[in-house]
């Protein structure tokens, strides 16, 4: 996989040893001139030391230069330490790379509850900005994995009539929330000269349809983290009929890192996708998705390859939505398995057999009761799942 | 465990190998005399073919005589036949007991989408008619069980100054949805004399702060029912101050039954009690209580023996309940691991390895802003719940 890194922007890597040794588990990515910046940052009342310094930056200023990311330690439940040393470890990579401490914004992910190691950052960051430029997204994105099993990483590159601008998208895993791993920590970088508030709500909008739209296990983290950096390198501007098109190629970007975080979800084999129609509203639709994919019993029964249309009524039938039961229509990898109160009259534990043994797996949801949609990416619940959590800190 | 049954009440049980042969499936109790009734049932929108019957028999009449019980088909999602069905098994059973069907409230657990087999019914009845009077409140307890590894019962009796009232209760276990096994189940027969509408209000309240405060998964069933009969037959009439003593040993009996259940929650190996304090009002302690309770990470760190903190703060969080981060204090099994938005300096893994090796682990949360509080009994998320889920009906 081999991922082209947009114009103007150089990413570099170290190995820093916060957990262990031998591998990278620092990241940085500067833009050559001052980028527009866009983050979403999570909602959990306790935040990480690095949200906060994020949001306050950021709260001063709409455009930076660098997302400085490291693995191995979440810096949060750290006090007022913790804030201090976030500063002090931006200041370090400001110095070295010749940067205004302001244009660093700053993620973290790893072991929650332990403050940042100074010495080992002031060892590696000399590494760190030396290689700037040398390293691929794939780099970029392995540097920050946790338990993830893989890197994520995706690219978009949309020819416009003004020329071509690139996306490149950099992600880690869901489902691994503290202590001690935590996090979904995501950078996209793009060469677009775009106008600050266009960028912004084009991020939140891909973001609503993306990764506010899976779940692992419905938990949220300390650092949950986005950030947006459009520098305009491309020299290609972006406005009128051209930002729906940048808009599609972004929430492209997302949705596909976000596919990957539930493919990846600590010992998930499946990638269930919950499709809801038919709902009063948006609202009611979304309630149906959420109960059905955050339902143990649902996400057991995947795993078992088990054709439970049974827990799945359960879940819709507890979830608050407002509907008719004799209207609920439900459909499994396209097999009608629900209608009028009763399980459908097929075979379709034979029907599906083949279909349930796959990676991805759908569900629909017809709920007869007016236009609402939503739709949402859940992983399985499985025995590894509970092996990786049962274990994590022993 | 020989429990009293109250007086004026008979149960029997009867084998009808409904899924199983070779145990009893079937359990009925009758009382002598017309009790007055209260019941409470699932508020899941799919509602069985049992719950439907016996909510219409009790919008008519506010007395009873008679609770018949069987496992291994749940009646549920079985459309009009299914009701049909229901009403029949009634009066197949109200003619061998020469009782009036409209006495008889019927209730049902086990496979979903599924008939009731009539043939079996009829062919049981006869035993069930004749052993009336024979069995006891464990044989009850024990027809009534699925997936099961206990029977669950208990009884209280209380001493007024108008003589002594029995009360006892007989109940089947949670976290154990459809298909093919489901719901919660539960009975109590009291001998007390009681004004209907007090009955009524007392059975509410009691399960309000048991069977409402429980959790294994968060599932609800179709099939989900209480009954309260109270038959009158100690000749102890209830009232006044009375009241409140009955009300405390109701309460008392369902909240060993909760217990229960949720210690035989599937897979089960811990009774997670989660106690909040301090939050604005008891809803936001509720939901403080039922995040944290829900949250799967929390549920398999309980199983691993794992002093997270992490994780209960991470759930606290993203409850949504009002607090300050700063006045937010977690103790574990009587130790405390959090405060100030940091882990307590202690070497709290070490202090608790003994405790958290126990069956009953204590959760306290104080939000520091408030007077609301909530407690909430859950299981833990084990292996064997995963393996009980992922292969049930293969």
């Amino acid at each position: 996989m081999f991922l082209e890194v947009p114009e103007g922007f150089r990413l570099s890597t170290a190995a820093a040893a916060f957990r262990k040794e031998g591998r990278d588990d620092l990241a940085l990515a500067v833009s050559d001139v001052p980028a527009v910046a866009a983050a979403m940052f999570t909602t959990a009342a306790f935040k990480a030391a690095p949200v906060l310094v994020a949001q306050e930056r950021l709260a001063r200023k709409c455009s930076v230069r660098a997302v400085l990311i490291n693995s191995g330690c979440a810096n949060a439940c750290t006090g007022d330490q913790g804030i201090k040393n976030c500063r002090e470890t931006i200041a370090m990579v400001a110095n070295a790379c010749n940067l205004d401490p302001m244009d660093i914004l700053p993620a973290s992910t790893g072991v929650i509850g332990m403050q940042l190691d100074l010495v080992k950052w002031k060892k590696a960051i000399p590494q760190l900005a030396v290689g700037l430029g040398a390293k691929t997204p794939e780099d970029f994105a392995r540097a920050i994995m946790t338990t993830d099993a893989f890197p994520k990483c995706t690219s978009s590159t949309l020819h416009l009539a003004g020329g071509a601008v690139r996306l490149v998208g950099m992600a880690k895993g869901a489902g691994m929330i503290c202590p001690n791993m935590a996090t979904m920590l995501a950078t996209v970088l793009c060469d677009a000269a775009i106008e600050e508030t266009a960028w912004r709500a084009m991020l939140a909008a891909a973001m609503e349809v993306s990764f506010n739209r899976v779940t692992v296990d419905g938990d949220t983290s300390t650092n949950d983290t986005l950030f947006g950096l459009a520098n305009g390198a491309s020299g290609v501007a972006v406005q009128g009929a051209d930002l729906a098109l940048l808009q599609e190629a972004l929430t492209g970007v997302l949705q596909d890192l976000a596919y990957m975080l539930v493919q990846d979800g600590e010992g998930a084999t499946k990638v269930i996708r919950i499709n809801v129609e038919g709902a009063v509203d948006a609202t009611d639709a979304e309630k149906v998705a959420r109960t059905v994919g955050h339902s143990q019993l649902v996400k057991t029964a995947m795993y078992g390859r088990d054709a439970n249309w049974g827990r799945i009524i359960a879940a819709v039938g507890r979830s608050g939505a407002r509907f008719v039961p004799k209207d609920v229509c439900v459909t499994l990898c396209g097999v009608e398995v629900f209608r009028n109160e009763q399980p459908t009259n097929l075979d379709f534990d034979v029907l599906l057999k083949d279909a349930l043994a796959g990676r991805d797996v759908t569900v629909d949801i017809f709920l007869g009761a007016g236009q609402g949609a939503y739709a949402l990416l859940a992983s399985d619940l499985t025995h590894d799942y509970v092996s990786c959590n049962a274990s994590y800190r022993s």
